[in-house]
């Protein structure tokens, strides 16, 4: 076992200068709990790279350093420094979820019963060669399972179980999803058509809508067509749908959702109210593809929510039992319904190298990076 | 007992003309359960406009009739008619709630035991001589109340009730309140000072926030000072409120409260989250007195959520008897905590004239009419 690794690490310095670099850490040794995970394979998520960045302006990120130790330098527009505050000056280890051998365990039997058996493991700072995790926080993969395979297994299957989930304790029974195409989205189609439930896919391109329909999408709303509202209030219609998952969040789709289940909710008739229908319709923004404010005119009468939506609140709220089945679904289907595809493999290194930092921006149309710490 | 009597009616035309007429129609007959109130007293409440206006552009409005018996034309955009195909060619009768003399009452117990006695009524079509209500609608007022002290016994007060009803059953411990000099505003603060609840009173200007204090406001912040934002995080870190009752609907208010919520409950510190603090924050908006777009920046974390709030189904969560108990509060109480009062009071057909219309408009900004069907 080395004493040191390296970890990438965030910090976001008072002076208005974000510093990404490779350091050099000691290799944490287990309390009676914990596990030490080899790290092999740990994807980068959209939901990453608003610890690695923060509210820096990439496009003024510079390199030093090294290729072996790279440092990274980008200004923070000042105007964004105060609500940070909580972060400040604080080199953070980054990486929310990976998959590794686990090389070592404390004494605990859950821990030991791990040793050897290649794990999926949540819980932050993924972006190293060895990370020490509670051993609840890590999955067991099944036998032949490989660290690829198993390195995407909490964010995107979670969040689209989690979706389905909340669907079900909210009292819908039709679920809308917006950036459908994302391996997310994938992931969430693939799930509704297993579980037999309405899937209003909304996609802003055409060859998202074939990526959809080729993987057995059987609902697929273009934003870009011209009769964009129309075709989304006849799949509402057609579904009942009155829950929808965002991950846009600025802009006018949120409302434009609300205002299309209103007018469907309305098509089945029933006396005026000026209060609209008493259907009640909510969206969940979830993730932050468009970056501008959210706006929308209050066209869906009184009975509407709009809300944040995030994975570990969920699974607290769910509590441990339903989150471990949740996970074991995951864990069964990696291969399956939750399996990732990533479209690029690098080094801890060459993911803070200038070419990486300018692609991580256009995540969200698809180029998907998986960091491999022990290349 | 007349034969017929006089109503408001408002008749959204499929032409796209909104016609509102004096209209004579039968007085009814109460079935068993119900009481025949001669109404005494019905305000024009905010909430009353919706139904009463639709969506018509009230700068067009034009008269004909006579002066007894009114009628108004006002044009309406073609865009907005598609929204309200649900009213249509329809002369609905307008009028939250008012109060009078039940005159008759049909056989069964409850209604019989209203015989001769002043109430307060809430259902709609109250701008009327007379309205036939299920005895379950009325509220008996204590000797020595008029009607027109009782005419607003349900919108503004069980809002007020229902506001700080909701804090509770939603887990928060103090409120904000926008708008807060109106007559609901009033109210609100008087019962949250009798009920020790931390109230955050939001004004749009210095006149406002004088009234405010007046009657014993302690925390009014005015949304017009340059310091506002640093001022509402103030009040808001001082009294931990996490939920907020917004009548402005339009704008940017809402998501400016969200913003100096996170931002109050970072100050108490903690470690820093890419997702904000874990502190659920809320917004409902309950009025629409901007009827411009709401937007706002999501710089307030993952834990928050906007939505409508509406009294009826309020009424319908909370059941029955927490109702009932709310409903006494309020004619226990409505020389004090929920007494209103009125700068005009007019008849049926002056509330149809080309005079008081041009002031509905700016009833948001304390002009209070009382309709007196009777005059």
């Amino acid at each position: 076992m080395p004493e040191t690794q390296l970890q990438i690490q965030s910090n976001l310095k008072s002076s208005g200068v974000l510093e990404l670099r490779l350091a050099e850490i000691d290799v944490p040794t287990p309390g009676p709990g914990d596990v030490l995970v080899r790290v092999e394979a740990s994807p980068i998520n959209p939901s990453d790279l608003g610890l690695l960045f923060g509210p820096a302006d990439m496009t003024t990120a510079r390199s030093s350093g090294t290729a072996e130790r790279p440092v990274l330098e980008a200004d923070v527009p000042a105007a964004m420094l105060k609500a940070m505050s909580a972060r400040l000056d604080q080199p953070l280890p980054v990486g929310n979820e990976g998959a590794g051998i686990v090389v070592a365990a404390g004494a605990d039997e859950a821990a030991q019963a791990l040793m050897g058996r290649t794990v999926a493991g949540v819980g932050g700072g993924m972006y190293s060669q060895y990370r020490c995790l509670p051993a609840a926080f890590c999955l067991p993969l099944a036998e032949g399972t490989t660290p690829e395979e198993g390195a995407s297994c909490f964010v995107n299957p979670l969040t689209a179980l989690g979706m389905i989930e909340t669907m079900k304790q909210e009292g819908h029974s039709a679920l809308v999803h917006t950036a459908a195409a994302s391996n997310l989205g994938q992931m969430l189609n693939k799930a509704c058509i297993a579980d037999g439930i309405p899937l209003v896919n909304v996609v802003r391109r055409a060859e998202q809508a074939d990526l959809l329909r080729g993987i057995g999408a059987k609902i697929v709303v273009d934003s870009s067509r011209p009769e964009f509202l129309d075709e989304l209030t006849d799949a509402l219609a057609e579904t009942g749908a009155t829950l929808a998952f965002d991950a846009t969040g600025g802009g006018r789709l949120a409302g434009q959702i609300l205002s299309c289940m209103e007018r469907a909710a309305l098509r089945s008739g029933g006396s005026y109210s000026p209060y609209g229908s008493t259907t009640h319709k909510q969206v969940y923004i979830y993730g932050s593809l468009d970056r501008s404010p959210t706006e929308f005119q209050r066209n869906f009468g009184a009975a509407w929510g709009i809300g944040g939506w995030l994975l570990t609140p969920f699974l607290q709220k769910v509590g441990a039992e339903r989150g471990q089945a949740l996970r074991q679904r995951v864990a069964d289907e990696i291969k399956t319904t939750f399996a990732s595809h990533y479209d690029q493999k690098i080094s801890l290194a060459e993911a803070l190298s200038m070419d990486a930092i300018r692609q991580y921006g256009r995540q969200a149309t698809g180029h998907k990076f998986l960091i491999e710490p022990q290349r």
